[in-house]
């Protein structure tokens, strides 16, 4: 189980707690409720209640695909109907085909993912709850509900196997309750490595004008009017990425290099 | 194949335009790669590309697990190397755990899809490049990439199967390629049927007076100084849902019934 694990960093405490229970009502393949299991584990949800699991519980079938979530099956509650899994909850998110006739408010995932921090985080208890794979949740089940979730993917082809709703609706929330948290290290990534000192102007400007030298030397500007357009052009070009003093000197390096070897062949050839 | 359509309706068509290309470097198994190509359906995106498939090309297995993506299966293209197969790229999105070293922007998948697709509005070419289940992206297929991106999921389990990241970053795709088009109609599912009526404030006043009528005459109104802020709670209560006309009608319908009830019940005791 500690197979696919990459690192020991334990996960963000408060999100944990902001995190939604996942309801799973009828589901049928043991697969499909390991794989579930792993994407709440990916995510970072740990309460998993399952409504009537057709092959009974515990599950051979679904220890072998959750992977590293497999602790959250060890820890999985078993109900008898969806109403008694949902018993405590004060928000109650049912992800499922519009039906119609239903009353209640539908969103995208993102704005329920939304509703669902924020009434975590006001002290609510929120679950998650997907239908089994053949015949989705019932319209009993759907009027338990206070928000419908439906995913605007291509109408073509919209159906989502289970652990897919899962990991899209676990992530959905996660990134709400990063956002939440501020937890901006999480969310944004460091783009360069901490200890690398980006190139100042003037670092730069002066690698611009060995540059400008070296090229005009080399009878690049043409027309001496347009020298100016050309090199602003050049700079514009370079600026374009956010260059470290390292990559400064690596240009100087390139450009002398060239230099250098420029001038091995006017020796052989003179 | 098509079997789990739900709907003739057509993706949108500028939405298609802008999901970028999928590069699938040195995949394994065929049932990763029709896996890919079924999120690839889900979220709109067409073009597949395979750099080296593990047990050649086409794939039975794939087949069998593309599901309504076979389509896109039956036009991938196949690449001896990932530079052949980004060949036309302006902007190759890399989507891998952080590599140390590395130079490139790294984004979170939102970041990632709001730039991919700002790409293509302007005219870019955008692939997402993802590795092989074993060993992923090596160094010089990452320093192919102009961005690199990682994915904020549970530090103690962030490893997702290919599917899985292909479905991640689609779906980030999607719905920033939804914003952009201003297609808010399927970005927002409509909360109510179009032909329900609301029921107006006077409606609802109307059913207030009545409830407050009859719940005063059976003494529900123990203080009758707390009378006004206890029919307020009432109203608020009921207020929180947005009620239609047809549920003014059902809630006088109910309250008529109980009344009934309760008339049947006194006769019977007299």
């Amino acid at each position: 189980m500690a197979g696919t694990q990459h690192s020991a960093e334990a996960d963000h405490p408060t999100l944990a707690r902001l995190m939604p229970a996942v309801i799973l009502s009828h589901p049928q393949m043991g697969e499909n409720i390991g794989a579930a299991a792993r994407a709440m584990k990916n995510c970072g949800c740990s309460d998993l209640r399952l409504v009537k699991p057709r092959d009974g519980w515990p599950n051979p079938a679904a220890e072998a695909m959750a992977s590293g979530g497999s602790d959250i099956l060890d820890q999985a509650a078993v109900f008898p109907s969806t109403s008694d899994a949902a018993k405590g909850c004060t928000l109650l998110v049912a992800t499922t085909a519009r039906k119609r006739g239903m009353a209640q408010t539908v969103m995208n995932p993102r704005q329920a993912a939304e509703a669902i921090i924020t009434h975590q985080q006001t002290g609510g208890e929120t679950a998650l709850l997907f239908g089994g794979e053949r015949a989705g949740l019932d319209n009993d089940e759907v009027a338990l509900a206070n928000i419908i979730v439906t995913v605007p993917l291509n109408p073509l082809f919209s159906s989502l196997n289970l652990a897919q709703a899962v990991l899209l609706m676990g992530w959905e929330c996660r990134m709400a309750a990063l956002h939440a948290t501020a937890d901006s290290k999480a969310i944004n990534p460091p783009s360069s490595e901490p200890d690398e000192a980006l190139a100042d102007l003037k670092t730069r400007e002066f690698f611009y004008q060995m540059l400008e030298d070296k090229i005009a030397r080399g009878g690049f500007f043409a027309s001496p009017d347009m020298r100016p357009v050309i090199m602003r052009n050049i700079k514009a070009m370079f600026n374009k990425s956010v260059l470290t003093e390292q990559d400064i000197r690596t240009l100087h390096g390139i450009m002398k290099a060239i230099e250098r070897g420029g001038k091995a062949l006017d020796r052989d050839q003179t």
